[in-house]
């Protein structure tokens, strides 16, 4: 962890003031916008906290882009190769957004509001300018902006009584990857059964940002019976989860299939978007790397800034993206893409860690048990 | 200054492991890349320095935008207001990127290398996918890539000397906002005399990544005789010389005349652009704010990651975006968009300084003097 140099275009959340009373340690940038990084004294108590309490997240850095109008279906359709003539209002679908070479440019969580009105709830790279672009090549008949939205995540075993007792009961009816709404002081407010956890939880969709530091004060002062911390997405129980990261696991490089995604893809024909003809033939052919797990040795392992290489014998078969040490396992647990040959679990191989090191370890399915 | 969270998705850049070597203190995030942000024990010694002697900048975030094919020149045009036709190749053009209600989307240098390929050497947005967008929605013939390219800047009074000494003579015939050719190790590499300073200086964009550590060492090693630091943007030196930052100073709320750069737009309707009646309009029109400077007392500012309320009287003028003690000056500087009635030079003001201080002070004409 090194200094982040404040300016604006670092933008701050209508969390952020909470987020540093409630002593944050350390941030990273998503969307041009500030996402905590580090709360508890160490992530393994952040992340044993996680697995059996409640966290408030602020995850305002899931920016939406919103998209209206009489073309608003036609130009998600075409953004993706998952089918959204299914989805109904009140549905989250996860698409992926795919190029011309069905490379990942993002794979954000699709919200459907009405049948001309959809957020697209992004990881990090400009999905805004993509569709703008997109529509106005086109000559479509839609209105694209980033409305005042922003995400707060309640995540944890316990979070589902907390909002309950909070926003009602009607909130326990949420089905998965649904939306249903609460009222926030007068106001109607989205609310979604997902966040970027395997361990249950909702995704508050906060609009009207001067909103933020009360909502934040009523689910706090709410959460006190409930041990209520202030946490963020944490790497262990990511990593261990086998919830992949734009940027981190997979990038432009990388297509739905390789990250396990290819039941999200339409390849049948029946309908068009960009880069169907690329899917197409990757899904003929097959993908030859997918994303793994790695479980290795050597002691805790440093901070993962740069893909470390990984080897079966003296072939590079992969390299990981992201990885840490997991208290509960007692080894390392990273992700990596890892070639064909090699992908079975319990495969051999060793990581070449970037402080120097050369551990053992193994091909891991996902999540890690 | 709080901690930054590395990760893979926050790339490292050529430069990365000799900025890390030279004591590097503090980053920021542009392009989904690390730009290093403070190296000397203080931005005030980093600014006299940059002022007498000569630094090297790691800026591989200003990332390019590749942008080839039959219709690549179209596609350029398209996206700015300035009349791209008569840039010859080995010029840079600052060219303005517009949304179709005149926002700007960014302010990349616009390098012509051939008839048909151009670089785009961009501002904090993903431009990139922007210009995807435009192309497959229109069907245009181009390819659009980042390529492996990270310009290094070497910036300050003894630049030219030290380039001279180490890549040829020659460099010194290149213009302001020109681009030649220098041999780096065997390879073929563009420098162009630009940077985001106001004391002169040039930019290698190395082309080969894997180049990146000895095209650093031979610099440092021939600049021991000239003094050379490591260094960055500084803060004080670009606000008082008048460089606006994307992000900061101006957004997509923004228009190319209300920072000035009314001169770079082609609003007599003899070239077409995304735009344009937007634009038009607005010169019609004039604009209702511009930006200006802003100087004020009460002691050094702290740092200003969110705007600052500039009022007059009672009534708010502006909001500065960026400010900072400027030891030379011996008061605080800043800049801010002001509205028409207030934005002459002398207007006296109050800036309400996120330490809760309020400030006294004047709008002042940019550059500072």
């Amino acid at each position: 962890m090194d200094g982040l140099n404040m300016s604006r275009r670092i933008r701050r959340t209508p969390f952020t003031d909470r987020v540093e009373q409630s002593g944050v340690r350390g941030f990273s940038v998503v969307n041009h916008m500030l996402l905590p990084k580090a709360f508890q004294p160490t992530v393994e108590e952040d992340y044993w906290h996680l697995r059996e309490h409640v966290q408030i997240w602020d995850v305002s850095c899931q920016r939406q882009v919103q998209i209206t109008g009489q073309d608003a279906a036609a130009l998600v359709q075409w953004m993706t190769p998952r089918n959204i003539a299914h989805a109904k209002v009140g549905d989250c679908f996860y698409i992926p957004i795919i190029d011309a070479q069905a490379g990942m440019i993002n794979d954000p969580v699709m919200l459907k509001l009405a049948e001309d009105r959809f957020w697209l709830s992004i990881a990090d790279s400009d999905v805004l300018l993509y569709a703008m672009g997109l529509a106005l090549g086109r000559g479509m008949d839609v209105q694209i902006c980033e409305p005042d939205v922003s995400p707060l995540a309640i995540q944890g075993p316990k979070a589902e009584n907390l909002l309950a007792e909070l926003f009602g009961e009607h909130i326990r009816d949420i089905g998965f990857f649904k939306f249903g709404w609460i009222n926030v002081q007068g106001t109607r407010q989205l609310i979604a059964r997902s966040g970027f956890s395997r361990q249950g939880g909702f995704e508050i969709y906060l609009e009207g940002g001067h909103h933020g530091s009360s909502l934040w004060d009523a689910i706090w002062e709410a959460g006190q019976a409930f041990n209520i911390t202030p946490g963020c997405p944490n790497l262990i129980e990511r990593i261990e989860g086998g919830l992949f990261s734009y940027g981190n696991e997979f990038t432009r490089e990388n297509n739905p299939f390789e990250i396990g995604h290819g039941k999200f893809c339409k390849v049948d024909g029946s309908i068009n978007y960009i880069g169907r003809a690329a899917l197409q033939k990757i899904a003929a052919d097959g993908v030859t790397r997918k994303i793994r797990g790695v479980a290795f040795d050597g002691g805790p392992c440093p901070t993962c800034s740069k893909p470390w290489t990984v080897l079966a014998g003296d072939t590079q078969i992969g390299a990981i993206t992201s990885a840490i040490w997991s208290p509960r396992l007692k080894r390392n647990v990273g992700q990596s893409m890892i070639d064909r040959d090699f992908w079975a679990g319990g495969q051999a191989v060793t990581v070449h860690s970037q402080d120097g090191m050369i551990r053992t370890g193994e091909v891991s399915t996902l999540p890690f048990a």
